[in-house]
């Protein structure tokens, strides 16, 4: 019996772009398979594999047992590692590495023995290998064999001698626009830029962005090829480690999967963890404030300025810090480069502080002679502020620019919280320093 | 007469390595020509091409007048006009790009026609054609013709018909392995992936993660193809982007050039215009403190705990804006989201604020076990600080959810300062809440 479309149903087929449009607003597994069944069948190939290797994880977990040795099959060997890497429940990542063929199984073996962060875990298996002493016209028709299969890319063959280690590169322009008796080996480029396979994907991505290169092959301890990483595979790491990065330095643990695919309580957790550490941190700030009690009470101009000083410090030590390490993820910044960084620093703190006090010092002043705000003794309130706000600008991009590099020194992700958490230190600092400038300035008169 | 080196004297050749090590650290213009000259000879190409055009302009700047022709015209039309975006002086400018070839030169000017950040100051003007009746013999010998000239890539071939319109790709494995006499038409792919010249080069990198392309053709309003865009180039724009957007998130306008490479003076104008604006809108709370001045006065242990309450609503709503503008860079957010953003960010805030408000509790109930620090009204003031926590952090999140959504809504650049400016923000309302709720739970009591 055909069921007649109404006006309330929704229509029985989508269209790629239609569910696209759809699919980040779809949680629950159920809704996931059932959205994917109604695709049209000549567009669903194409769909599953422009997904993300978290959806195209969740989305097999979602579709029933029969189905998923299709999707999984569909997957090139170093995608297929990145979807099990992603899988969490251990017997379904064993079902699923059931499902591939026996050789591919062996790949994606191979590739899940490597940090999902490191060389080995990105690149491919596939690549098209010559032999130095073929010819250019042997190495075009065995290229062409092996791009029969299902390799990467096709654009270099890699010459490699007998024991498999990658002795050159030729590219299949050179192949082509030369004669084609010429050897393999007197084409060939020999001076080969390689990553290590356990080298990190930062750094990768690094030799990427610097020498401009379609493909770079993956070496082990002993010179042998084991696979190739493409740049499309390094536009997704530069993206991911960007991620990451901003979201440490937001103050909060680095999310596992996107915003709305996060579960809520999950996401609570990673934010809630350092949310609770910086506000242990802020916890001396009382104390800091206990210690001034006193001062308080005699001059209660005093308090109403605190937020003010303190959010300066923070706001200053916020952009020396994010300055700095994203300097050093980007590879601008090394160690040695730290009584640099200082000098700069030095400078931009007093020229920042500076800016401010003028600017505060002006502001106490205009309110005092329109609205008489600050009692007697306005103008030493007035220095007060001024020069703490020097001090603790100072301090401030000081203690943003440092710390990055001890925490490097001490071999922690400087990325790690490190914007709050200088904001933390500074706020505590800059409570001394504006109670002790007070202290300077104003004993005997208010003090 | 030769110069005999000297125990005191540095090697008067550095091998390209030596190079790379010092680069970063030199400044002048003489240290940057001085130090290339005395690059060995065979080294100096591969080093200037790995040099980021930011650096390529400094040092074409430092070279004398005479040398600067041979290292322009090294570089490809798409790398020398990024280059010649990077040259302030417009004399400098104009005297490179007389300084190019005729044809190149043309290239050049067309492509100093976009903007930066567009497809069409992207892409390379070198691609390789065929015609849609060729045979896919014909199609390789014409491509290896056009190989041997300066193409970025002749892994595909693009389909145009006699209007110069893109009607598909072929890549050079289906060319080779397919039988001669077939035609392009019946080979090529049809259904290209593509973008307009004034795509922005974020939504470029992102077309590229999605698909996993290893070059894009960049199409005119009438589809005609005008260049192509490869990965390599979009994993620097990536870096970039990303770097933009941290520095903004931390508070600055985002530098030009590197952290060590951008002078002082200009480092500190980038951050001395939104460090000053937050500065002024953080003044907002000198008055809201200003407001509550007697109550402060009547129980000054309220202000022990201001900078404590105001630092966790700035900490969660830097965590919720970061968290929200990185998932709408990245294109998981679109403005319908904007109700399950806030469904999550309510629960989270709650959550949340409630953690922090269990903590803020016990710390001055356990204090007041102790040491007897907070008077008689213990109680009272830790239900005050415990209770403001809830609505301060919950208000945080929701702020710093939302204000990104807002900004986008008014066309501003969400990453902008939107972190600081929610913590401004926070600060302001943070202390309305604090005293407001101070003043229901203390009334009759201490106030």
């Amino acid at each position: 019996m055909e069921t007649q479309p109404t006006d309330r149903e929704e229509p029985v087929t989508l269209t790629s772009a239609e569910l696209v449009e759809r699919w980040s607003g779809l949680e629950e597994p159920e809704e996931l398979a059932a959205a994917f069944h109604r695709l049209e069948r000549e567009e669903s190939d194409e769909f599953f594999l422009a997904l993300t290797a978290h959806e195209q994880a969740a989305l097999l977990q979602a579709l029933p047992r029969g189905e998923r040795r299709l999707w999984i099959r569909l997957l090139a060997p170093d995608d297929a590692a990145d979807v099990l890497q992603k899988v969490e429940a251990p017997e379904l990542r064993e079902e699923l590495l059931g499902l591939l063929d026996e050789a591919t199984r062996r790949e994606v073996k191979a590739l899940l023995a490597y940090a999902e962060d490191a060389a080995g875990g990105l690149m491919s298996p596939l690549f098209a290998r010559v032999r130095p002493e073929s010819t250019a016209d042997e190495a075009i028709r065995y290229l062409r064999r092996q791009a029969e299969g299902d390799l990467e890319t096709v654009s270099y063959g890699y010459v490699l001698d007998a024991e498999q280690r990658l002795v050159g590169v030729v590219s299949l322009r050179q192949l082509i626009t030369t004669r084609g008796d010429r050897k393999v080996q007197d084409l060939m480029t020999s001076d080969v830029v390689s990553v290590r396979e356990d080298t990190d994907q930062e750094d990768v991505a690094r030799v990427f962005a610097q020498h401009h290169l379609m493909a770079i092959p993956v070496l082990d301890g002993e010179g042998r090829l084991k696979g190739i990483i493409t740049a499309d595979d390094i536009v997704d790491v530069v993206e991911e480690e960007a991620t990451e990065d901003i979201q440490k330095l937001g103050g909060m643990e680095a999310l596992d999967a996107p915003y709305l695919r996060t579960p809520l309580l999950r996401m609570v957790q990673k934010r809630a963890g350092w949310l609770s550490a910086l506000f242990l941190g802020e916890m001396l700030t009382a104390t800091a404030m206990a210690r001034y009690e006193d001062e308080i009470a005699r001059a209660v101009v005093l308090a109403l300025f605190v937020p003010l000083i303190i959010s300066s410090g923070g706001n200053s030590g916020s952009q020396a810090t994010t300055l700095v390490i994203r300097a050093m993820a980007l590879g601008e910044l090394r160690p040695v480069d730290l009584l640099r960084v200082l000098r700069r620093e030095v400078l931009s703190g007093l020229l920042l502080g500076c800016t401010l006090g003028v600017i505060g010092f002006a502001r106490i002043m205009i309110w005092q002679a329109l609205f008489h705000t600050y009692g007697e003794h306005a103008t030493r309130v007035a220095i007060t502020v001024a020069v703490s706000l020097v001090g603790v600008v100072l301090f401030g991009t000081l203690a943003g620019s440092l710390l990055p590099f001890l925490l490097r020194k001490l071999r922690f992700d400087p990325a790690s919280a490190s914007a709050p958490f200088v904001a933390t230190l500074v706020d505590v600092s800059g409570l001394v320093i504006y109670f002790s400038v007070a202290d300077l300035v104003l004993r005997g008169t208010m003090l």
